[in-house]
């Protein structure tokens, strides 16, 4: 259906764009962080403007060659990576990183698509402003793939994801059409939210030029506390509690089961434990107050509440930033200590909340028939999100169980969705999960979005392969 | 092309769907509140249950005929009113009034399309939380329509429009297919975002049958204000200063020019003038704070900030809950004294923060070729959303300027336009601002929302008429 990207196709191309915008693939190009996905490609397109955007997307649908865009390549389902198939136009934004605006009276930032995440939050800081997007891999992901695949992260519980951070966008549709939405509105009802399909759709509807973002005064204080709680369930109660008293103040709450230290202290084992002995659950919790709330003094009295109503038994409250940022180091690290333990099987889960603690307890059991497994459950409990990630026990490696990997995956998703879950929370579809997307999509969405994308890329140039396998 | 609601459709429903599901439309069905439009149907149907909608989107479909979403019949914008054309089926979901579920733990709530928003509110409140979508026909307009609307109101600046209250939906695409997307989930990447493309297609894509809704913790203690400012761009100001100072909890921040208290006293003389003399312009705002947090004390430290940057020039500040109902009261009669006085053209605008004073200053004298005017502006300032109404000079009527109307608005319209804003900002399209639509829209835009439309509605059943016209 489609065809590889050709000699011909480049040539067309390089004669309608500036000298060096295209180029042979880097091999960074066509790796992704785990390792686990390898891709290809004709030729890297590397455009500086909007309007070479347009002019490359309008050849390749003319041409039929499939385009995949790339930002940052920090992807973890293989949405940036093609495999196989015909080869494809790689589309690195990577030139566009300018700052179109910064309008601190209106909270607002516009941006071009290749800017990195960590430039967007300077950005904003220095018009005073937060962007409260924060991620691991913030230092090399560019914001218009984090709006491409809806990126998550450690604020969503207080500022929500990257969608809600978007007020406006700047796209090209595969026809090489400009679709010119990069207002700084908050109320706009003027026709259908391109911008909220756009945003999520893992670039198979048109790639993301540039963005117009959503910012928010910086705390005047904030104050972080690494707590001990019996369960998550008790975790959730404190979750309740707080939110009770402090309502949308808590800027993240995160979960941390004791494995995650575990997994620090076989990897890395120059960092120190908080604890000893270290509690089966911990929760991280940060707060950002405004002028006028002491926030340690604020977080001492949720912490003697929480005691009080037997929610935590233990704690510490950084008494400074530099001590606030060793307990995020801490939860930081795990996903690297995960990583160099190397899962049999990594689940990016979301579930309602009132179901999480049954899931926790549940889950386990029902792998043993498989193997003999560690589980590492940590995440983004205000959001219900779960990075339920399974390894191989101690001296075994993730190759042993090579054979029970999809079966594995199979039990967790499936308990997940009759919990009314879901299995793509926060790092998309992209290629890995096309399966679980069939398995568990209600056909009536699944329906939907084939329509649509039929109807904005006919000849389905756009992330070949991504999101529909 | 479409075929009018006829009897032998109505025969078929009438043998697939309970007695009593259709009736002749109500006299009420085919009003709207300002009553500048009039409908027509060949049906009223009212079915009791999702499956019952869907079975009457089927035979529609098979019919080729149209259907008309009806929810509390508020829109202002005739989205809910088909003056001609084919006799489409009005389909109201007041009798879908059910509550599916709510879960104070998940900050959530589950309800049919038909349930009346203040309804809404009552069952938040009873599970001790905050559904805070509030405006001022909530005593019966119904959630479904305040969804495909996208409705806005007095706590945008704070919680987001009716889209941001919303986790997950449930519809009926126009072929009869039942999308279930009815989670509770904050972080769900599973394919495209269809709920978001519902939200504000008024009606043209699908029916939506229940919504998940996102509830809030109830501020501990809330506190309002009616301050006077010597300018817009000073009201800008002190917004500003208010957000350095409490972040995000600000729940509302309404703008006042004097106009609106001369048309109080011109409308309704009972209703007592807040100042003597009045000033030009107020501000209404409205704090919802946490437990620790004194409100008087925080506004009265608000209001001496702002006194002293010479922002605020007088000031009342509520020391009850009946003295701020009665604040609020002020504000919510305004839109009544316009409807006694009845508006040359009424504007729901939107414009960047920072162009918004540039444009209250400007406005007026662009229509002064077109003849003298009154304009009362009020709105959500903190949304940038202005209600920006012309108004016949005292001793005449709107009838006296029927000749200029259209260029009244093309004036305003235009300015709004260049300024980058959007005029269309929380009242929707419907079928009042499809010519603005086609105007001022983005053609990028424009050419892929025709594209989703006939992807999801190819026989374009769906409230034919609005949006697209």
């Amino acid at each position: 259906m489609l065809n590889p990207c050709d000699a011909a196709l480049v040539a067309t191309l390089a004669a309608a764009l500036p000298a060096g915008t295209l180029s042979p693939p880097d091999p960074r190009h066509l790796e992704e962080p785990r390792g686990r996905w390898h891709g290809q490609a004709g030729i890297l397109a590397r455009p500086h403007s909007t309007a070479e955007v347009a002019a490359i997307l309008r050849a390749c649908t003319a041409a039929r060659v499939g385009v995949v865009p790339w930002g940052g390549g920090t992807g973890l389902v293989g949405g940036q990576i093609m495999p196989d198939g015909p080869a494809p136009l790689l589309l690195s934004l990577e030139r566009m990183v300018a700052l179109r605006g910064a309008y601190p009276s209106e909270n607002a930032l516009v941006v071009e698509a290749g800017m990195i995440l960590a430039d967007v939050q300077a950005g904003a800081a220095k018009i005073e402003r937060l962007f409260p997007l924060s991620l691991a891999s913030e230092g090399s992901c560019r914001i218009g793939g984090n709006l491409a695949a809806n990126a998550g992260g450690t604020a969503v519980l207080r500022y929500g994801n990257a969608r809600d951070l978007c007020l406006g966008l700047e796209a090209v549709l595969p026809d090489g059409t400009v679709f010119n939405g990069l207002t700084r509105l908050r109320k706009d009802n003027a026709g259908y939210d391109l911008r909220h399909l756009l945003v999520g759709s893992e670039g198979t509807l048109g790639v993301i030029t540039a963005a117009s973002l959503r910012l928010f005064p910086v705390p005047a204080a904030t104050v972080v506390a690494l707590l001990a709680v019996p369960s998550p369930a008790d975790a959730l109660r404190l979750l309740g509690l707080a939110q009770d008293r402090l309502g949308g103040m808590i800027s993240s709450f995160e979960l941390i089961h004791r494995m995650g230290f575990d997994f620090l202290a076989e990897t890395m084992p120059d960092i120190r434990a908080p604890f000893d002995p270290l509690p089966d659950w911990l929760v991280l919790v940060e707060l950002g107050l405004p002028a006028g709330m002491e926030p340690e003094v604020t977080m001492a009295n949720l912490y003697e509440a929480a005691v009080d109503a037997g929610l935590v038994t233990d704690g510490v409250i950084a008494a400074s930033d530099a001590q606030a940022a060793q307990l995020w180091h801490l939860r930081e690290m795990i996903p690297e200590a995960n990583r160099r333990i190397g899962a049999v099987s990594s689940h990016d889960i979301s579930l309602p909340l009132s179901m999480l603690p049954g899931f926790i307890a549940a889950a386990p059991g029902a792998l043993r028939p498989l193997g003999d497994f560690r589980v590492n459950c940590f995440g983004h409990l205000g959001d219900g999100n779960l990075h339920w990630n399974v390894f191989p026990a101690q001296g075994k490696s993730r190759k042993d169980h090579d054979a029970v990997r999809d079966r594995v995956k199979m039990v967790v998703h499936d308990m997940v969705h009759a919990l009314g879950g879901s299995v793509a929370a926060e790092h998309g579809v992209g290629r890995l999960k096309t399966g679980d997307l069939q398995r568990y999509g209600d056909p009536g969405k699944l329906a939907a979005m084939r329509a649509i994308k039929a109807a904005l890329d006919p000849m389905g140039i756009m992330n070949p392969g991504a999101v529909f396998g």
